[in-house]
């Protein structure tokens, strides 16, 4: 493990209520009227993204002018400061568009290239992890464990959609998730929070970008989980967009062996 | 339209206390650990399940001595009687023991080959729509309507699961909901409750048991949405297991249209 600066209280404050405007923000536009915007790919943005990232922004730079920040809609600010700040409002806008309440709202401070605060916040399930690196993870403010399963067969595992895929990964993912004990969809970030608290045992997927996977690793860490590229390497912000997170090592293992073995195996 | 013998009243309280011991028999066991059978499908059945279809069909048989019963986990009994009550005690048992709050119950009542009742209730969510036909189906006690678009390129499309699609109708799935403005996975029963509520606008999807679409009919139909098999025709307790429900007509006759070109295409 690298060494690293322990976060300090106020920026533990800073990141809570950031998912608390997060939470408020994205509530009011929910299974309402949209104005909904189209980007070049499609994925649907909304009104309420949009105005959810600008009132984290001015927070931040209301209290910590000096830090970075990465954000999905308004690009990156202060690239070389030492404290990054990365946000995503709505992860999940698929869901918020069609109503499922289970899209979430990302926080996470980066120091150097280590994420350090991680925040789940699930505005419409009043549920949050937090995971801050060093501490154990919390779900609604009590500390929480992964579940204690070491083989894909006994394991559930979840991904959001097959469109996350593309269709190498597709092709490696079917035969790895195939083996699984049952896998389900339509998770978004939610999905590793169930991980941490020990409800699900893997997440597999890809095509994520920084700001869906960086809030994730001191989560997923910090309940005992083991969270990395499909390679078994560390997340960073340059990763590939592969995730795995697992329960236990040894089910990561497992994994992470499985999915060059499907790799070998591709036409 | 068919006639009908119109629901009394007292086979409507029914109904609902139906949701209520499903509500509350399958929190009791919700993110708890769990005594996994497996049936031959690998599907995750849970003592929940049974347990919750027990007491379902305890109250109709004290209530309705002479009605039939179709369940998941037990059978059918009296399978000649005129009305026939339709149970999924968990209808999502991969949401269920994955720890994805948007699992269902579903309560139908059959008057001969017509669905006259049927209960969607989300037990985690606090939500239940409940269909009666030639009745509005309410959302939470209050009528819901569906949403008036009219074009699969505008419409928000969702699905459980790839899992519930052979190859071919896999085939022609893709084909249908890549037009769709986006498409969102993960929703079992939700989904046709997210239509009727004119949250989302379509659900298509295959492999379907009685059980899991009977109570859907009266829910869609009664807030002016379309509910058939993929062909247009009605759904009957002998339906193949594809359905589609859509939120207006229009939208309904492209998407038919739409997946007979599919099957057309298709090598």
């Amino acid at each position: 493990m690298n060494t690293f600066e322990a976060p300090a209280d106020d920026v533990i404050e800073t990141a809570l209520a950031l998912a608390d405007i997060a939470r408020e923000s994205t509530l009011r536009y929910f299974r309402r009227p949209l104005d909904i915007h189209r980007k070049a790919d499609r994925t649907p943005v909304t009104q309420a993204d949009r105005e959810t990232e600008r009132a984290m922004r001015a927070l931040i730079e209301a209290r910590h002018p000096a830090h970075g920040i990465v954000g999905e809609e308004f690009g990156t600010r202060k690239a070389q400061s030492a404290w990054t700040w990365i946000l995503d409002p709505i992860d999940g806008t698929k869901s918020f568009v069609s109503g499922k309440p289970l899209f979430g709202s990302l926080v996470s401070l980066v120091h150097d290239a280590t994420p350090v605060i991680g925040v789940i916040e699930i505005p419409c399930q009043s549920e949050r992890w937090v995971g801050v690196r060093g501490r154990a993870t919390t779900y609604n403010g009590a500390p929480c464990r992964v579940s204690a399963v070491e083989a894909l067969d006994d394991a559930v595992l979840l991904a959001t959609t097959p469109d996350m895929f593309d269709d190498a990964d597709w092709a490696v993912f079917q035969r790895v998730s195939r083996a699984a004990r049952a896998r389900a969809f339509g998770t978004d970030c939610y999905g590793y929070g169930l991980v941490a608290a020990g409800f699900s045992d893997v997440v597999m997927e890809a095509d994520l970008e920084p700001y869906d996977y960086m809030a994730l690793v001191p989560v997923i860490e910090g309940a005992g989980g083991t969270i990395t590229d499909w390679d078994g390497a560390p997340l960073t912000m340059r990763s590939g967009g592969q995730v795995l997170a697992s329960a236990t090592t040894a089910l990561h293992d497992e994994i992470v062996a499985a999915i060059a073995d499907a790799r070998r195996a591709a036409p």
